[in-house]
């Protein structure tokens, strides 16, 4: 297979291998982030699409292209993300063998989902590149076909068909279309895509702060957008986004939680960091160009502990979590007076912990640090006021 | 305003008021649901409505049909959750004055949702019941027109157009549609509409366990589907019900938690208690008849911290939380050699506290709580042999 940049014709062939395989997934405008980005915003729900992620789209273009032999030998992924999942969702589609080879500890709900979907999941090495080495390894002993994640101009014009999807939905006149960017093959697919039939829009990479080497930046470090923390950029890719993307820019692991929560909860749409990270971007008005912006929500894939711990990230954020340590006699009946007095204020406790030693704490006191959910900053510093007046010298801590 | 039952033309008519107005919301196959059902399970995505639930259907409809000395009094609801804001989002887009009375004390979340979209929010009495009374004398009192949550043949209609779209989107053949019953204007304007089109279909209504009048349950207690509990079904709306619907079912809070977890993790979608409770019947086999389930997702408004404390309580359930009390001597390097040992096992700690008071420690012992995050059950138990292979004494509180 050359490396060959696909062509408008490779994307329109792959539209119609998915055709009844991939969804056509919604654009929806949001009116909270419109308000909140001063212009109008639209959302590309593919988190939506089938396994979570935009990933099947390329996954399945390649493995509908192998050969009889190719398909009697199987596939190999390694991936222990969206990747993975897609492989072994795409080759149970077309009936054939697939391995995933993902790095030991892997977290379990990923691991589930790609055996879910009927693949063999082998627990090999300690990171990701030990995981590669080993598939490569099955590649050459056992004959199966490795699938890249993004350096193939197969998988590059299957992420392609949302490019397209785009041309069908999106308004007439200007328009900046607002992409992750992790190995780039989503990025090139509706680069070229768009760059084939419309031109005249805008395309923005979006890479996390932390992992931005196509924004120049050293590779690197650990991102809520662990999907595309991506340290080298494919060889296909790479020359692609270069010559069609109008801009790339970062945003930090902070402004992406906050994005996952706005989406949580004003869009109803689970969006995992990197599906966010454009969303982040657009509210961090640093996008530019006229008329709307189109954030691509490329993916769902968030663990159910991290989602709980960026909502509370979230509202602690937003002023909705409010911490106080309080100094009070050490005697029954005290606590009761200052819940009694939370409690009129319509404030939430989500937790009180006493703290006896340490902190200029004298032998008759007990520090009492509570959590308590509020309605905003407003509300809790009605809240402090409150206690304030009951007597109690109050700390605030967060 | 008469209150019979409205007719298909009423609902038809509604779809045309709601023509560019409301979303056609999606319906979707979940291939995880199906098969933890044993069954095709269908999802249609009201949750992704706009203001992210059914309500501006009705809403709207009956707001289009005020007549002109109506429109310039404006209208007035009472409500905390959706349908307040779904009165509020109609109102504007109506271009009229909307009032909405709250409860003292509602979330701010909502309260501030209603304000977004341009209404006048009050904040008065203690519960619903005083809302209701302060917006019926503000009818009174003002003249403007109380918009009902559900007992209005206007809003009925309104709610009929979901009906219409299951209509169009449902295969062919035997089909089981289950809806989240609490006034039941929802339940009511489907079970119409199908009835007239589809009425081979079968409907069954489902309450949350606590306050499930419809299925002969004493009204009320708190439940985390806090929009379907309502503790008096509406005199229209009733007899529909009870005409029309197959079957009445109940689920128990758990159970609906469970569900949303489901729906989060592996639907990517945000479904608030009573929009989950469908699915939760499903996954309890409790629904019946051939063919596939449709479950209808009426609604997203979930709170945050709700959403949070969901999220952790579902991962305890499903044996991903681990909490196990050690007893061990209390001096240096004991705790590192347990977080070692946990390491090893690749599980994640959330939490450790400390206890020296009570529990029949001694006085050169601690007690230490971990609160760990394991990959499921398996994992759990792995942990805990390590632990014990270690030579510690080890309790599992969780």
């Amino acid at each position: 297979m050359s490396a060959e940049r696909p062509g408008i014709d490779a994307i329109r062939e792959a539209r119609e291998r998915l055709d009844g395989v991939a969804r056509v997934t919604p654009v929806y405008s949001s009116e909270t982030l419109s308000r909140l980005a001063g212009r109008s915003v639209l959302l590309k729900a593919e988190n939506l699409q089938r396994t979570g992620a935009f990933k099947i789209r390329g996954a399945y273009n390649t493995i509908a292209q192998l050969s009889e032999d190719e398909r009697r030998a199987g596939v190999v992924a390694a991936s222990a993300g969206n990747h993975g999942q897609a492989v072994a969702w795409a080759a149970r589609q077309a009936e054939i063998a697939a391995t995933i080879v993902v790095p030991e500890g892997a977290p379990m709900a990923k691991v589930e989902a790609a055996r879910g979907y009927g693949a063999r999941v082998e627990m090999v090495g300690d990171d990701f590149e030990e995981s590669v080495a080993a598939a490569r390894a099955f590649e050459r002993d056992d004959g199966a076909t490795f699938i890249h994640a993004f350096d193939d101009p197969r998988v590059v014009a299957g992420q392609g068909t949302l490019g397209l999807e785009l041309v069908d939905a999106l308004p007439p006149g200007p328009c900046t279309v607002v992409v992750p960017v992790g190995g780039g093959g989503l990025a090139a697919g509706i680069a070229l895509a768009l760059d084939a039939l419309r031109p005249e829009l805008r395309v923005v990479g979006v890479q996390a702060a932390s992992c931005a080497p196509f924004a120049g930046r050293p590779p690197g470090g650990a991102t809520i957008a662990d999907g595309i923390a991506v340290k080298h950029p494919g060889e296909l890719t790479r020359p692609i986004l270069e010559d069609l993307l109008d801009d790339v820019v970062v945003v930090e692991d902070e402004e992406i939680s906050q994005a996952i929560v706005l989406l949580l909860e004003r869009v109803k749409l689970v969006v995992e960091g990197a599906g966010a990270a454009p969303v982040a971007a657009i509210l961090a008005e640093s996008i530019g160009g006229d008329g709307p912006v189109c954030a691509i929500l490329a993916g769902g894939t968030i663990d159910a502990t991290t989602m709980s711990s960026v909502i509370r990230y979230g509202l602690t954020a937003s002023g909705r979590y409010l911490v106080v340590a309080l100094l009070i006699p050490d005697r029954p009946g005290e606590l009761a007076r200052i819940v009694g007095t939370i409690a009129s204020e319509h404030a939430n406790i989500l937790a009180i912990q006493h703290h006896r030693e340490g902190r200029n704490i004298s032998v008759l006191e007990t520090e009492a640090e509570l959590t308590l959910e509020t309605r905003g900053e407003e509300h809790s510093q009605a809240v402090i006021r409150a206690l304030a007046d009951g007597g109690y010298t109050v700390r605030r801590l967060r």
